[in-house]
């Protein structure tokens, strides 16, 4: 064991106090005498900033003073380390560039500061030879950032896939698990706190997006912000969906995809996608998330864990202010992403393997009418099968699974059969993870 | 992009050329320009030291100077950092503690190595203020030990649980999804060359134990070697173990478990479980890897890869190089563990759940006789389920699954099956991963 110096203490500065920071307070005093004998230090949170004071409840005996004056905070000199745990990009981002810009490294949870200004953050960190660490933003308490930074630092990654919101994961999951509806599973989530009253930047998939931009930028070391993901969400999503897909061996998953390009162009995009069963991706199930590499060298790597949760988010804060402190102590930081912005491929021009369920006539010649208007836009066809509609057999009901092909020829195919006399409707429209 | 300094070399002296290192060689080759970009350094290997030098085979051009003389090698003031990939603890061992001794940071994948000397390294490393990094070691490709060391120095961890033998997990795939039986899956592996022609290491779980006494030394800060493991091995589970599983919604997985007790102690160890197919756990098919962490703050976290193969392999130890190399450049090294030997709990006196397939006279009365050899070893039973024996109506099929008890009261169960003038046979038995 280490001799213990106990004039060794990281005085940490907390912006923001509700579930999480309030968790990390807790944690903290859990883990101190642990911490002291791995690291050396004693941690110590010595004040909260907030806006409102009443609102913070702290243990009775407790030392840590509480101010409203967060821009006081950020330059306290009695402050080692700063910690933001606010959200939103303002007034975040200037609190996080005055405490760089005061010398002090930054750990962050913040998703939406970190995909619109991550590299302003970098640029300021690296300028003030300081760091700024935020494990906790792309995927909670699994430690994805990390290894992209420092493990995989000699790998060329070629894509990262995540399932990196859990309340679209837990709706998905409660719809193929326990044959809920979409509505039924949403009021669920809601009930359980894992969804908000406003569910938009879930559901469309903006949480994931963000996410998705920071883990793609560390991943191919080019910056990606949140306005170049697409996002397409999971509100028209049918029980019928998921049983389409459940007879095919595939379950549903909102898919945050990260691409690089053999142009080395990148695409970043978030989507409802056909997964096999037996892919590891198909077995997180509820709020759990879990991020997929495939590299040159390393194979396929898949890290799964808790997307979210005061404890869960807070124990990967812990993780970048250990590392943080370490790094503060020895008078080194970590080196951040060196690359250029990304050059971002559009959506249309990426490619993906389709699934469609097509309601038609159920009459001759009308089969090879559809097989037609997929090789019209040179998508071929992979498997397919058509039997009577249920209740109706004037009508057939086509399911077709495609071979890999371009975004936009798969809209095509769709607009096709929109204005076709033989089609009745397009049932249902995924792409398919390979 | 940085500045490219053409003078900073980083000189590698490589122990062993067998498939990880020659995947190396390569590997470094074709990452040449994308290293010195993130990291500024040039990563050369000026010397390789084998026992045979005609069994290397380098590619036309290479500068690289092979030698048989190792122990020149490791002390070589031209050599800035020693890879060994020459596996087995002697001479690994001896060569490992001179480069250490010589102020050189040192790599190894030595499994073997780590599990039975680990300590010995570590300190001598730490005396010599260098670094030896062995992430290659535990789980091949899989990151697992820098999140262990790093992300998660302020968690609690109580229970390791790993998938981290190919060649077992291998076996078990083909046998749940092909319905092989053991000796067909075996052969198919050794054809493959996932199984040696001798395979009791991997079978008998001694490859699995050593990687579980690393990892169980990293996540509970105590050394574990790899006589503190017990094994049990998969070599008598047969299509019909599977079945009964599949049955009850299991899969059969060789694990290594390594837990903490409150009491301080830490058991590891290897054998065949039953896992439920919702688990994570069960979706890690064919040869790949996973390890399964369960935190108090975190939650459950799992990491999954490639956990053998050359390239792979190759690539976790060239995470630990562009690791050490910084390191070395900064003057620094990563802390090593800081406990003492742990403290282990005899197998007899950890506990599971358990599963029991018990042929038995089909009588009245026997059931209760069975059911009371449980009750006397006090273990619940949680669930049961009887039907006579197909083409045989005079004996029963009895399944036991039980709650949490000692493993030396199953044991006693079996002991007293085996005595019982109504029980046929012990025709199945498992632990059950809770």
């Amino acid at each position: 064991m280490n001799a213990v110096n106990h004039s060794d203490v990281i005085k940490i500065g907390l912006l923001g106090c509700g579930t999480v920071g309030r968790s990390l307070v807790d944690l903290l005093a859990e883990r101190e005498s642990e911490l002291i004998r791995t690291t050396g230090m004693r941690f110590q949170i010595v004040m909260i900033g907030v806006r409102t004071i009443s609102r913070v409840t702290l243990p009775a005996d407790s030392q840590i003073e509480v101010t409203t004056d967060t821009a006081a905070l950020v330059k306290n000199d009695n402050i080692d380390i700063v910690i933001e745990l606010i959200g939103g990009v303002e007034p975040a981002r200037d609190l996080v560039l005055a405490a760089l810009n005061a010398g002090k490294p930054v750990i962050t949870a913040n998703k939406e500061l970190l995909a619109k200004s991550g590299s302003e953050l970098y640029q300021t960190a690296s300028a003030n030879g300081v760091d700024v660490l935020f494990e906790a933003s792309a995927a909670g308490a699994i430690p994805i950032l990390r290894p992209l930074r420092e493990s995989l630092l000699g790998e060329d990654i070629k894509r990262v896939m995540g399932i990196v919101n859990g309340t679209t994961n837990y709706i998905l999951t409660q719809m193929s698990d326990e044959g809920q509806n979409y509505a039924e599973a949403l009021s669920q989530a809601q009930q359980l706190g894992y969804a908000e009253s406003d569910p938009t930047n879930d559901i469309e998939g903006y949480d994931a997006g963000a996410k998705a931009a920071i883990m793609a930028s560390l991943a191919f070391g080019n910056y990606v912000v949140a306005s170049d993901v697409t996002h397409e969400g999971i509100s028209n999503i049918t029980k019928e969906d998921i049983t389409f897909a459940d007879e095919l061996g595939y379950v549903i998953k909102m898919l945050a995809l990260a691409e690089k390009f053999a142009d080395g162009e990148i695409g970043v995009r978030v989507f409802p996608a056909l997964v096999d069963k037996k892919h590891p991706l198909a077995s997180v199930r509820g709020s759990y998330n879990a991020v997929f590499l495939e590299g040159e060298a390393s194979s396929e790597l898949m890290f799964y864990g808790r997307g979210a949760g005061g404890l869960p988010t807070a124990s990967a804060v812990l993780g970048d202010l250990v590392d943080a402190a370490l790094n503060l102590r020895r008078g080194m930081h970590r080196p951040v992403i060196h690359g250029e912005p990304a050059s971002i491929k559009p959506a249309s021009q990426m490619r993906s393997s389709f699934f469609f369920v097509i309601d038609a006539k159920n009459s001759p010649g009308v089969l090879s009418a559809i097989a037609g208007y997929f090789s019209d836009q040179n998508i071929s066809i992979k498997a397919m099968e058509q039997e009577p509609l249920a209740g109706d057999d004037t009508q057939a009901r086509m399911v077709f699974l495609t071979e890999e092909a371009l975004d936009e020829n798969a809209d095509a195919v769709i607009k096709l059969c929109e204005a076709s006399d033989y089609v009745s409707q397009v049932k249902s429209f995924f792409r398919v993870l390979r």
